[in-house]
C-alpha cells in the first residue's frame, strides 16, 4: 500500500536515531515500532502518571505519540542532512482514551521538498480514539 | 479585561480538584497559577525528561499544558455539575520551545452551553512560543 | 466499505433539499453526486469569478465544497429532525488548485449523538488538493 | 499596538494588485479595506446567493475572506518578489453569520522567511461570528 519512495537510504536509522533522542518518548515509555518510506507507527503503554482528571489518557500525550510519529513519517521522505520540525497539527478526540496499549499509525499524504502534510490515527484495542493533521517542515 | 460572569461560585475549587487529579499535570511538573472566569494559567518550568531531539520543549507537553489550560478556562464557565472534555484543538508551534519557564494563558472566545472555543498561547520569557486554538464540551 | 447505518430511512432527501436550499453551491456551480449513510460527494466544474490571484480554485470555494459536503456526511447519520451546523474545520491545501473539475469527497470519521467528525479530501483528476478534518453538529 | 516592519515599501500596491486579481473576491462583492504592515481587513455586504441552507452566510464564504486576508496580511512583510499561498487554516464558528455586514481582520503572530502564523477574527455588528488560525508560505 505503501507507494513513497525515499532519497535517504538510511531513513530508518536517522529516525531511530533521532527518536532515542526524544526524552519525553523515554519518559512516557515510548515505543518506535515500525519505521517505513512515508508511514511510522508508535505505540504505548498505559502507566500511571500520564492521566488526565478520569484516568483516561491525557490528550498532550495523545498528541505527543501522534505528532512525533507525523514528524519521523515525514523525515523518512527528506535527505539524510534534513531534521523535520512541526508547523502545526490539529487533533480530533473521538473517544475517551482508555485502554492498556495505545498505537499511533502516521502516514504521510503529500511530501513536498519543504512541507509535508501528515496524517495519524490512534487507536486503543479496536477502537479508534483520535485522528492528526499536522504540517512539517524539512529544517 | 475580563468579562465573563460564571454560573458556578465554587468553579475555582472544582477546577483545582481536576489538575490535582490529571496525573500528566504532576509527571511534567506543572503548575495552576491562575483560576479566573474565562481564563486560566498553567505554568511549566523545564526539565529533564520532556525534550523533542534537539532538546527544546516536545509539542507533546506544549500541547498538554495549553490542552489542560483551555479545558479549565472553559470549566471556570460552566454549571458545578460539569466535567470538561476535549473535542479537538489545533496548536501552531512559532519558534522553538527553549527556555527555563513555560507559560500557557487561555482565555475563551465563546462559552456555549454545550460547546465552549477557547485560546491558548504559549510563551517563554519574551518569546511567544505557540498558539492554540480549541473546541471543549460540557459533560 | 461503508458500515454506517442511519436512524433516517429519508436522509438522502433531506439532505437533497438542505443542499438545494444553500445558495452559495448554485452561485459556485457546486453539485451533489452522491448521498450515502456516512458519505458525501459534492463535485465542482471550475468556472471565472472562483479563482484566487494565479488563477487556482480560491481555497474558499475548496472549503466550501468540502465544508458542506463533510456536513451533509453527518447529516445522513442523524435523526431527520435534526439540522447540521459546522462546528469547526481545518483545511490542508496540498497543490495549487487548477483543474476542469474538482469533487469533494465528505467520510465520517465517528458519529455521535451531538457531535460527528468528518473527513474529506478534494481532488482534480488525478490530483490530491486538500484535506478537511472537521467537526459538525446536531441541531 | 502594530509593531510589525515590512522590508517591502510597495507592500500595499502589491496586495491591492493581487487582491483585484482574486475574481472570488469580486464574485462575492468582498472589498479591502485595510491594508497595514502585519494588519488586514477585508469586508463583504451580505447578499443573495452566499448563503447556507437556513440563510446564514455560508462557512466557505467566511473562511474565503479570512482566508484572503491571513494571506495578505502575512504578504504586507514579505519581500516584494514574493507571492503567497496558504498553507493550511482552521476556522471555528463561534455563531450563526447573520448580519448585513461582515468584517474579517487578520493580524500577523508571527513572520518567518518562509512561513507566517495568521489570525483572523470575523465580525458582524457586535458579534464575533468566527476565528481562524492559519499559516501562510512565501513563494
Amino acid at each position: 500500500m505503501n507507494h513513497f519512495e525515499t532519497p535517504n537510504p538510511h531513513f530508518e536509522l536517522i529516525v531511530r536515531d533521532s527518536f532515542a533522542r526524544q526524552s519525553l518518548m523515554s519518559t512516557i515509555g515510548a515505543e518506535l515500532t515500525r519505521v517505513a518510506p512515508g508511514e511510522v507507527i508508535i505505540e504505548l503503554p498505559f502507566r500511571d502518571g500520564l492521566a488526565q482528571q478520569n484516568g483516561f489518557l491525557h490528550a498532550g500525550v495523545i498528541a505527543a505519540i501522534a505528532d512525533s510519529a507525523c514528524g519521523y513519517a515525514a523525515q523518512t521522505l527528506m535527505p539524510a542532512d534534513k531534521d523535520v520540525l512541526t508547523v502545526e497539527f490539529k487533533l480530533n478526540l473521538l473517544a475517551p482514551a482508555a485502554g492498556d496499549r495505545f498505537i499511533a499509525v502516521a502516514t504521510v499524504l503529500r511530501a513536498g521538498r519543504t512541507l509535508t502534510v501528515v496524517r495519524a490515527d490512534v487507536h486503543a484495542v479496536g477502537k479508534h480514539l483520535a485522528t492528526m493533521l499536522g504540517t512539517m517542515i524539512a529544517r
